[in-house]
């Protein structure tokens, strides 16, 4: 799904992936138990700035630090939007 | 309408919009319910700085952060001026 | 009426211009309920800094932030003394 | 092992390295009055950043204050992604 | 009065200008009653800094913000020394 | 003793000196009456940084602040490991 | 005296003077009374970093803040090292 936003200079626009609901042993973690998922989908990506390149680009899954970026709901889906300097990782 | 206004350096003024009171399924929001707009038209724009050029213009609708920029009220409408960084997105 | 005063660097003399009393609508507002004034006028510019020019020059109608700069009291008449960077705009 | 993940900029993945259980003269330490390790083996690096180089590689044992770093759980394993700078010394 | 030392770098010894006891209607205002002093006679000036030149002179009378600077008393006589940045404006 | 480890970028490695436990005049000063040393010996140094050349090497006597660096034990020594920086100057 | 040591970049080793116990008028202050030394005399000086020259000299009477600088014992002399641009001038 194409979203309708620019992020300006250095940021990106990421819709944060929903932490998985089942351990690798199969049992089922109850919604509380759940971690705020730190694993992303980058959805938009600025121009970058003077002297700063950017280096990721659209559809990357990305590793982000908890409380990292602003959240904003666009069209009903979450997103969060963070400097690409607050990313940690690509996988 | 114009606005007799020219902002300094790399700054921006915004007209913020009202936030919606109808939600997509059609219910009405009570004014108490409502987040405070985040959403703004941009309606003056600062020259730059050296080194640094502007990348939105005039007309443009971007995000921000909450709490970003200085309220100003000119002729009786509210306006947010902040620097260009503070600015989030271009939609 | 001329100021005796030399601004150093990217410093601005600003004389605040008085609160309108009056409202659109033609109503006085005591004095208490006036906000503390925003608007001044440009009295005397410093030479700017290396790398760094003067935008604003005497005579100019500005905004800047409540409790931008340091006040002066210059024979008689308050003033504001601030860098320019703290000077929002232009009206 | 293989990890599957490509830190930004002048990031470092490390796994950290299991304090020893036993001292020099074989006396084992109960799990409690281990402290927390310092000592780790670089799995993943950057590409660096304009004008910063990278200098460690993968493969590299290194030092690193207590407290450095974020820590990521990949596929079961504990790791600590953290910038070049915050790396003590390569043993 | 020579005064007999060179201030480092961007530094200016200043030497404060007793405040007014008298009020322009001629009231003799109590010393109580006498805001700290903020103007002063430039009496020595540093030789600057790389890429950074000074402005004032000796002789120059300057204003500065409350509590700029550094007390220091010199055969007897109280001066200021501070940063030439610290200086508002030459009058 | 040749130490098994690279100090990164612009760090030193050091291997303070036990304090004097006699005085000039004979006297021993029991160990809790001693200060924390502030006198080592460099044991390794690093390659400096892009614009940074080392000045300390290998061999060098220092002087250092209390409380300075990251305390490391390696083969069972205590050593610090501090910026450049931080050395206040050579013995 | 030589001092046997070499400061490190800009920094500057002072030996404090003892404050005057006599006054002007001849009365003797007792010790308790004293200011903390401010003038002392530059025994040593660094080399400077990239891009700082060193202005002050060896012998060098200088004034400096009160609690500028650490304080080292060497050789039952008590000194202070500090960057030069805790200096405020040379006497």
């Amino acid at each position: 799904m194409a979203v309708n936003i620019k992020p300006l200079a250095d940021r990106v626009l990421i819709e944060p992936q929903a932490a998985e609901t089942k351990t690798a042993s199969g049992i089922i973690i109850p919604e509380t138990a759940k971690e705020k998922p730190q694993k992303g989908k980058v959805v938009a990506v600025g121009n970058g700035k003077k002297d700063y390149e950017m280096t990721v680009k659209e559809g990357d899954m990305v590793l982000y630090g908890k409380y990292s970026g602003t959240e904003l709901k666009l069209e009903g889906t979450d997103y969060l939007m963070m400097r690409e300097d607050d990313i940690l990782g690509i996988i």
